[in-house]
């Protein structure tokens, strides 16, 4: 088993160094090879997703993953910039499938924005299509507006898209994997106003009859943006396109209070996967030693369950997660009053510790 | 003055009744001529927007528009639909300008789900293009994927597009907005993925250079989602596109808790502007005579300072549901203990007997 090493910028090497720590705890057989990405990758070669990196990514059985990203590349031509590096990864690896749990741990419920009784258990997974939609399709550019109330002036545009396939393979994703927990899907939509996902749910419903046992509500864009915030606990797994995926992942898990606690996997249809925190790169506070190390050793868990085949290790490194924070550790994230503030390397020792 | 008043469907008539009501109360001279929108629309007349609705709403000053939708549309095909209406009367009467208030109401501040530190004195302006973006941008449809990895497969494709021009007119209302306000405004996009929002944010910040007294930010789309969860009350002018837009309103209005409360105004180039609450059709309990009315009743003040040009009645309304709140009246959608549930009806007599 051989796992790529890609830690990126800001806090990403602080975090990613924790996270292999608990896994060498393991003693399980396989090896890591660590490369640039993003600004590093730039700074030191020209490029966010340099081709060494990319081919390491491919070989690899998986990728654990930092982040990237930093202000000061903010005025960097777009394909030089290092969020180019996660994007590059997702459609060369064919990573269409990503993993986003929303889960509120018992004890950090208090760092929640929403009322303790709203968040309290909560346990929402997002899935969300990742190769497809605005993110990556062509045409797009800018150009003089070609037709309409504003032909003759210069515009941008982009073109979003689902194939028929694309949407199928998402689906299947998404109900097999609320079989596995409470059997509800939520399939998130705009049909009222898009082509394309009144599309997306017609295919849906097609691929749903598959799957009687599972429940299957289509919701619109707007109203599951409302619906997270008004009642959370009402869904299951959450599943839509990538755009708005985007959008309702990250404010699912800022629901939460501790998004530093949060986890992802992103997989293709061969079991290779990319792993890391929901979390960015925290330009902030990186190299301080403060980071919250748990989304990635976490991620690394769920890299073990899905890509490694080791269901055994991830459930103990879960464990031991649970086990840190009942014994009241906390990096600064999620630290509260009367809980132990610990650093980045600390927290990850802790881990090790429980194993 | 003339003032198109289309009630639409579900609790719309009810609601409208009341905004109407109070109107009249004021002893302005104006004169009202109704029409059917929507679902009602199409039942009498086969299509949700007929002509002679369209003729009615582009003769008259200003709009005052209900709510349109209920479940028993939604096999229909989607030119016969009822949320056709509001997307007809936005691209005919080129409602490019949304204003989309996001208050908390002090007597309303449990009513949330954030906590109310959070929320208490919430006051955001959100600022929607809406007439242009993946909204109407062709072209869009179903066809044979012509390229591309799943070329040869059945897709749906729609188009994202935004001119110089329709930027330009856009951040000038966002920042003017910002002037009589707090002075700062959030210009919200996905610079680092779509084109289109790259050059939303190149034109934005041209634009910006005429406004040196306004403080600009940009922010990420999926970040501005988690920044209305975590701090609300650090946006004070939130713009940015149709699609965005619909998604970050919803969140926003639903972050106060009482989205009844909520009045929106879409305005044209001419001073022309459709005013409809902020919350749906709601079919549910329409016609049981508890729907809140005070979002439409709001929407009507808001008519009267921004196309009738009757700031001081404006004032007058707004006064008026101060009070009625303040005098502990409530629907039942922001009801709670010790305050007294009243119908739709009393809350509207309530507010003209404020007046
Ligand atoms: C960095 C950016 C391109 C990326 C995305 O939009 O997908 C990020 O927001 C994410 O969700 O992983
Ligand atoms: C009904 C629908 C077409 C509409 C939109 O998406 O704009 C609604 O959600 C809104 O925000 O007014």
């Amino acid at each position: 088993m051989k796992i790529a090493v890609l830690p990126g910028d800001g806090i990403g090497t602080e975090i990613v160094a924790e996270a292999v720590k608990v896994l060498r705890a393991l003693d399980l057989p396989f090896e890591t090879e660590e490369a640039l990405v993003g600004g590093a990758a730039y700074e030191a070669h020209g490029h966010p997703l340099p081709d060494a990196t990319l081919k390491l990514a491919q070989e690899a059985d998986a990728v654990l993953f930092g982040a990237v990203g930093d202000w000061k590349y903010d005025k960097l031509e777009r394909a030089l910039r290092p969020e180019q590096a996660i994007l590059g990864l997702r459609k060369h690896l064919e990573l269409f499938a990503n993993f986003r749990p929303a889960i509120c741990y018992e004890e950090l419920t208090h760092a929640s924005s929403l009322k303790p009784e709203l968040v309290a258990g909560l346990d929402i997974l997002i899935i969300r299509e990742l190769t497809g939609d605005i993110y990556f399709g062509q045409p797009r550019g800018r150009r003089t507006s070609p037709d309409g109330p504003f032909a003759g002036q210069p515009e941008a545009f982009d073109t979003m898209r689902y194939s028929r396939p694309e949407i199928e393979r998402i689906a299947h994703v998404a109900f097999q994997a609320a079989r596995k927990r409470g059997k509800k899907v939520t399939s998130v939509d705009k049909a009222n106003v898009l082509e394309t996902f009144q599309f997306w749910k017609d295919v849906v419903t097609e691929v749903h009859a598959q799957y009687p046992d599972v429940e299957l509500e289509h919701m619109y864009v707007d109203n599951a943006a409302m619906q997270l915030v008004k009642a959370p606990k009402k869904f299951d797994v959450l599943f839509t396109g990538n755009m708005f995926g985007d959008i309702l992942s990250d404010e699912a898990a800022m629901l939460t209070g501790s998004i530093g606690m949060l986890p992802s996997a992103s997989l293709n249809a061969r079991g290779q996967g990319l792993y890391e925190p929901s979390h960015g790169s925290a330009p902030d506070i990186a190299g301080k030693g403060v980071a919250n190390p748990l989304a990635t050793i976490l991620s690394a868990a769920m890299m073990l369950r899905f890509s490694l085949n080791q269901e055994a290790a991830a459930a103990r490194i879960e464990a031991a997660v649970k086990s840190v924070l009942a014994q009241n550790l906390r990096t600064a994230d999620i630290y509260s009053e009367g809980t132990t503030k610990v650093g980045t390397k600390e927290m990850g020792d802790a881990v090790v510790a429980r194993l």
